[in-house]
C-alpha cells in the first residue's frame, strides 16, 4: 500500500466522465467500486481488488445512497452515512484516485408523486410525465432470494449501476460477493447488454468472530450482534456437512432455519441455489451457494457461502 | 456527397467496438444509424443527418433485424431483407464508413424455450436459466400508442439500442421521427440512464404522393397503397384545421378515424398527445403530435404529424 493520498472528490456527472476519459487517454485502466458509503474493511477489500486489477489503473469509488433500491417502507432515511470518515479511510488506502459522490442522479420530474415518495424513486405514472422512468431489469434473477421480499430492490440496483457505468465508463467494476444475488445480476446484465466492463466478484470480509461485514451491523445491539453470529456458524456447519457427504438440500436448509430460529431470529429466507443461475437444487451435486437473509431485531442481515463438493 | 465508397462490413461485436474506439482515438465523432435493413430513402436521410452531425465524423450504419421487438405472432419471419442492395445504397452515399451486421446479438441459453420461440427472443423463465433476461424498459412511454397493441415492442427496442450503444459507443445516434414514440423513448432512455450520446430526431421522408417511407410498403398491393395515402392526407387536413383554430382533439380524432375507416382501413389507433411526454391532450394548446397506426390489408402502417399552433 502506498502512503495516504487524498482522492479527488467529484460531484458532477460530466466532470466525472471527463476525468475518466482523461485517464483512459493516458493509457490507464479505469476501475470502479460502487458503494453506498459508510465504508468498512469489506469495502476497502473491494478497493484493493480494483487497485490490483490492472497496471496502470485509476481507481474510482462511488459513494451514493441509491434511493431507487429502497421501497418507501425501507430504511433509506436512516441509512448510515459518514462522508468525512469515508474519505479518510479511502485516503488511507493510498490507491484511490477519485471519489464520485453526486447529489442526486435521478430526474424527479415536476409531477405530484415526485414530492410524495419521501426521497425514494418509485414507479412513475406521475402526471407531468417528465420524471425518471427507465428501468433495467434482469427479469429472472431479480425474482428470488432478496427479490422476493424486496421487489424494487434489484431493479434499482441494475438501473443505478447502468447509470454509473455510463457516467464513469469504467473498464473494470468490483462487487462484493456478500451481495451474492446482486453480483450475479450485474454479471448477467453486463453480458446481456454488452457493457464493455469486466466484473470482479470479491470475497466476503468477516469480523474476527465470523460476522459478515455490513454497514447495517452498526444498528445491532450487543445481544443481537452475538445472536447474529449464528448465521455464519450455521453456514459453515452446512458446508462441512456437505463436504462430508450430506448433500440433501431440504435437510441442510431445515437445520439452518432451525438454528437461526432458536437464536430468536426471524428468517426471511434460506435458499440453496446453483451459483450462476440461482436456480434451486435438491442435492448439492453442482456448485451451489447457500444464501440467508434474517432479521435480528430491526436489522436485516444477509450472508452466504459457496460450496463446490467437486473441488 | 462524395463518390461511391464501400463501407467496411463488421460482423463481430469486439471488432465493432475496437473499430469505433480507433476512430474516437483519431479525434472523430462516431455517429450511428440503427436500422433493420431493407433500406430506402428514409434511412438514407438518417445517414445524411449522421454525416452532417460533426466534422470529422465516422458514420456507422447497423443492419440487424432485432428479434426481441417482434411478438411470436408478428412478421419477423417475413420481414424483408436485401443486404447486397443495402450495401450498394450505403456505398452510393459516399459517407458511410462501416456497416455493423452481426449474426445474433442475444444469448439464447440452453433451455427448452430458446428453441421454441421461432427466432423471437421472448421472456425467460426458461429452465436452464442462462438465456438473455435483461430488459430496458421506459415504463410510462412504452405503454400507449404502439405499445398498447405491441406489448413487447419497445422493451425490445430499448434493449437492442442499449446493446448497440454499448457495443459501438457512439457520440451521436440518429433516429427517424416516423417512429415517433420510439424516438421519444430513446431520448428518455438516454437521459435516464446517462448514456453519453446525443440523439438526433430526423424528419419523416415521404414518397412524392405523401406516403411515409417504410420497409413494409413493399407488402402493399397497388390498391392498398392508394388507400394508404388517406393517412397522410387526413393528418395534413388535421393540421390545417388546427392552425385555423379547430383545436378540439376529440373532433379532430373522430374525423381522422372516419376518413381512414371509410377507405377500408382498420384503425389501430389515432392519438393526439403532447410531443415529449406523449400524454393525451384535449385541446391543441401545447406542441402535440398526432400519431396513427392503421392496417391496410395485412400491412400495419404508422405515420404522424407534429403540430405547434404557437409557431
Amino acid at each position: 500500500m502506498a502512503a495516504a493520498r487524498e482522492p479527488e472528490v467529484i460531484r458532477d456527472k460530466a466532470a466525472m466522465r471527463a476525468w475518466s476519459r482523461r485517464r483512459r487517454a493516458e493509457g490507464k485502466t479505469v476501475a470502479v467500486v460502487p458503494t453506498m458509503g459508510y465504508l468498512h474493511q469489506g469495502h476497502l477489500s473491494l478497493v484493493s481488488a480494483a487497485a490490483a486489477s490492472a497496471d496502470p489503473v485509476a481507481v474510482v469509488v462511488t459513494i451514493y445512497v441509491n434511493p431507487s433500491q429502497f421501497a418507501p417502507t425501507e430504511d433509506l432515511a436512516i441509512y448510515p452515512s459518514d462522508f468525512a470518515g469515508d474519505l479518510r479511510k479511502l485516503a488511507s488506502t493510498g490507491v484511490v484516485d477519485a471519489v464520485f459522490s453526486p447529489p442526486d442522479l435521478y430526474d424527479r420530474g415536476t409531477g405530484r408523486r415526485a414530492a410524495a415518495s419521501g426521497g425514494a424513486v418509485s414507479c412513475l405514472e406521475e402526471e407531468a410525465g417528465d420524471g425518471h422512468e427507465t428501468w433495467v431489469r434482469v427479469e429472472r434473477l431479480e425474482k428470488g432470494l432478496c427479490g422476493a421480499s424486496r421487489p424494487v430492490f434489484f431493479r434499482g440496483v441494475a438501473t443505478i449501476v447502468s447509470k454509473l457505468f455510463n457516467i464513469i465508463e469504467p473498464d473494470v467494476a468490483v462487487f462484493g460477493k456478500k451481495d451474492y444475488q446482486q453480483w450475479r445480476i450485474i454479471c448477467r446484465m453486463v453480458r446481456d447488454l454488452d457493457f464493455a466492463i469486466e466484473i470482479i466478484g470479491s470475497e466476503i470480509m468477516r469480523e474476527a468472530d465470523g460476522l459478515a461485514m455490513s454497514s447495517r451491523n452498526v444498528h445491532l445491539s450487543p445481544v443481537e450482534r452475538e445472536k447474529a453470529l449464528s448465521i455464519n456458524r450455521s453456514l459453515v456447519d452446512a458446508r462441512t456437512a456437505a463436504l462430508k457427504g450430506n448433500t440433501d438440500c431440504e435437510q441442510i436448509r431445515n437445520k439452518i432455519v432451525q438454528t437461526l430460529t432458536e437464536t430468536g431470529s426471524q428468517v426471511d429466507y434460506v435458499e440453496i441455489v446453483e451459483q450462476e443461475s440461482l436456480i434451486h437444487v435438491e442435492r448439492i451435486d453442482v456448485p451451489v451457494v447457500i444464501c440467508v437473509a434474517a432479521w435480528f431485531g430491526k436489522v436485516r442481515l444477509i450472508d452466504n457461502i459457496e460450496i463446490d463438493t467437486r473441488s
